[in-house]
């Protein structure tokens, strides 16, 4: 039977990525997805290829239709989540897809959002030290940015294993998918078919101070980010170039053996071997995160270039992941590492 | 343990889709992998998507290193299959997804393939009436053409209910995956991206003659066939437009009528609600094929537009499903509807 | 200096190409532009590709503000044409890019476009046979669609030589720009990219009637045309697949002998060599229509292949060469035959 | 009639690009085409987009077939150019926009490229501080790489201006065509297409020392660069992400007020307005260089994002305003600003 789930947000990309997966998960039983103004309509007008759900009608998204699950997914606006949540049971899993609980500096949070900040939960990043223990039964998780996503992952054991000073530059191209769903004039395929474009440049994407959380825990010390996203003609998928000052004396070597170490044991991280080099389309509807590591020992610089689904581990297969923790489920169930290629 | 299954032409599309299905099959385990100019190299080289699946070295394709399997899958150039499957045992299931063994009538196959009939085997369409007793307990499938596959699947259903003349004309616009992975100039991403192109017009494609096969088939009397496949910018999809002249009389009603009472039990193929069109986009690595009905009354014609993944429903998920009939195992099993989108 | 133009409908795709083609014209000096909901703001914040007109203001679409020009090009919605030009005097040459005056038959209008006939200007295509002495003097000019212009072009001559049936099937893939600039959903960049989709099925496309204005008055009698019109994941081009009955008797040296003839002089139509196929790419940002001819004995069809820059000959391209000839310019100038590409 | 041109290496994308150009520039007379292996095709059947030149046959590459011409392009792989050069008269002007003569050190040639260094020639950049006069009246060009074209635009301001420190760090996205037309399989199309990859990760790319050649010149004191390309889904355009640390006290206005100081006058090279973002799609098929200024104060660093088509002001473009200094031309000649979008 499985734990019964509800999606709010299911008309969305993030919602349907959710959908996707967990209706190919043995542990969850899907119950009420719920719109904004999408409801009332059936997913299959919205979600034209999720075939087994077509017929399911959106609710409202409210804290009513929402009770009586074991689970809920909220994939809605910045700032939507922290209002509905806490109207939601103590008892219940509340996975939020938004940005509304991840920061733990307040001040951060409203000088980036401009808003009153909602609290902070446990993240979700089961591979970052510790966190599984955190994670484990838990009935609250902010789910991380997709940016932040692989840009910790990326740089974290360069910090855990001293080998990088706190000056990060990172510069990172996204599927138009991670910017979301409504209708825009510079998100149409006519405009960015055939187009790479910069956005967010110069510090102000919101993604950069949950960089910068994650990265100075890790290496102890704050770390600055310098943090450029771009745009790229696909529809999924996020390629990081996450660089950092190396510390003298490290190492190639050491430099990879400190990634080989951190990640051994991952499910879903993946060091590629020599000579390979991550594509997003490694990564296609995998809950994967793959990466390479290189030291440009003229730049003093280290380079780790890192591919993953913006919309899979960058979002919901993420979700899924860090749920499956907090219920003591299997941490891999349900969530695949075949990707979908050419 | 389930059946050992061995796959020849593992470095190709193909393959790789066959791989990826296999090994999320409960019923398979995957034993060799073989290739031609790609033996002796780790899969996780050629196919890195398939992440679990990185360490297996591939082997040479021969009758030997294919021995001791219960499933042999050819995904190998039209003309090796032949041979090949004439040295494998009778009791070993083959399931050859190229064309020797496609076309009934040798003088056709020797017309359009310049080389010696090497056979027929049952055709591995399950979805054409009274396939499915054809298949169960065969030790022989010759898996469809992509092309074949979607517009055997739109227009038979007007023929069995004799609503179509036998005058067809198809266009099909198709993904660069069907072309398979060999390096030529004009299927570079700089030649493709934003193009769409023409070629193998006026009656020449090789898979026109398996259209006539089926669909002649279902109507009971020859039918022509003009086809003409064009290639679009995308990895993967087929969106065929599938139109046959209107038998005097024919009513929208009464089409679209033929056409859910054809598919209303088929758990691959859907007729889409009144207002919806087929995406490619809705298909992507699912085992659907999706279509939409339409009577052009002005026009006299039947328009039947549909959409596969030609690499899933059209080659390896066919070949599964098939192979799945053939082995007593559920038809859906290892199998997927939902599509990865966006 | 040049005829004085202005451009109505400046911040569409339509009127961007225009303005493109109009700053390299020496027999044109680009005056006033204007918009819609646009109006107000400089061009460079909306067609910032367009470099040496950025700091232009957009006045709003009046008659009052389109005074005063020598030349108007209108690149509006359809139906706001109409009742514009009935206030620009009858001195001024206007050429309409939209629907509004292209077909001649009103009850064929209503019955496409639901709203009062406007009336029936001089046709934009100087190919059709005569069409160069109707359009030498004229003020108004209704350009043809871009799907007519490509399928007529294709069609034309097999009807003029008398080798083909009045049965016509056209399947045409087009780029999204053809769909316009107003922001939907279903064109957004994550739903277009990697997927073909069908849209217009079934003979309700509103470019239908005037394919088949321009191909019964090449064939001498009715033509029914099955028309389906699909969306390929590129930002511009056409390829139309135009297949025609062919009369007994035809052959495929009197088929080539006919285009080539009927395109020998031609500046803007090609018909490639025997071997080649039309692709979209060969044709970006040039004016020119690219094809090539097959029969396909077995189904008894004629088939044309052909590729336009939907943007270029299929609107704003083929509108300043009527342009030309109306004012007695040289039909060529301002025009370009080479493509952009790779 | 114009100098008499010939293009060496006339099937390959710049090749094709040079003479897109040069067949519209009023200065220039297209006289000998060749090409390698290529050699005795008519160059219709290869560049398919140059309607004009269709019928023009290729020749091999050699000395003798380049001369009798006043100017020759080098469109050559890398060390090919050296060799020919050497026997081209010295009265010729002769343009290479290969390697082989961009690098002043002759040991960085030698560690990067591994072959010995063929000389220095004058370095093709025109809008660096006094190139116009270097370039005035030369008869030999050194066309600067892709890459180097658009990261020392976008940086030489900052250096000259004193606001950055020697700590620069670039990620740039390419599209394919910068790989060249070799049939490879990782520029397949299917491979391509929704994937954004890394390559030449760790200072290894062979125009890292050109950037650091350039930047160096203009800081007057080694710059470290660290270097990253990726491989982005389109066929054209450079999207660089140039980041270099600021020199303590630098503010936003002082940086802004340099780029606009250095740019001014620039025919090619534009600032965009404060809110806009540099996107490839503004400059497809045009000569420009378009950027946004960013000062990252938490960071401490320098954003500036500049797009470019690598094949137009990235090659042929370039080569052709250099081309146009050194004949005494007006250097705007032949080369246009108006990109081709959407």
């Amino acid at each position: 039977m499985g734990y019964r789930v509800a999606v709010a947000g299911a008309s969305g990309y993030a919602g349907g990525e959710l959908l996707r997966i967990l209706a190919g998960h043995p542990g969850f039983e899907i119950g009420t997805l719920t719109a904004g103004s999408n409801a009332g309509a059936a997913l299959g007008t919205l979600q034209p290829h999720l075939r087994s759900l077509s017929d399911r009608v959106l609710a409202e998204t409210t804290p009513q239709t929402l009770a009586d699950h074991d689970v809920v997914f909220l994939a809605l606006p910045h700032g939507a989540s922290g209002p509905l949540a806490a109207e939601l049971g103590e008892d219940v899993l509340v996975v939020d897809c938004g940005a509304d609980f991840r920061l733990a500096d307040a001040a951060e949070w409203e000088h980036f959002y401009g808003s009153p900040h909602a609290g902070t939960w446990p993240y979700g990043l089961p591979e970052l030290p510790g966190q599984r223990e955190v994670l484990a039964g838990t009935k609250r998780i902010a789910v991380p940015g997709c940016y932040p996503t692989v840009t910790t992952l990326a740089l974290v054991p360069a910090f855990t294993a001293g080998l990088a000073e706190p000056d990060v530059v990172v510069v990172a191209a996204s599927g138009t998918s991670g910017a979301g769903r409504s209708p825009k004039v510079n998100l149409l395929g006519s405009e960015v078919m055939g187009a790479v474009s910069a956005y967010g440049v110069g510090g102000v994407h919101r993604h950069t101070p949950e960089m910068i959380q994650n990265l100075s825990a890790a290496a102890g010390e704050p770390v600055t980010v310098s943090f450029t996203p771009t745009l790229a003609p696909m529809s999924r998928g996020i390629l990081a170039t996450c660089t950092a000052k190396a510390r003298p004396g490290t190492t190639y070597a050491a430099l990879r053996e400190a990634y080989l170490a951190a990640y051994a044991a991952e499910p879903f991280v993946d060091v590629l071997p020599e000579g390979m080099w991550p594509s997003t389309a490694m990564t296609l509807g995998a809950n994967t995160a793959l990466m390479q590591v290189a030291l440009d020992e003229r730049a003093g610089r280290i380079v780790i270039t890192a591919a993953i689904d913006n919309l899979t581990k960058g979002t919901a297969g993420g979700a899924v992941q860090s749920a499956n923790l907090a219920l003591g489920l299997p941490e891999e169930q349900g969530l695949g590492t075949l990707a979908v290629a050419p």
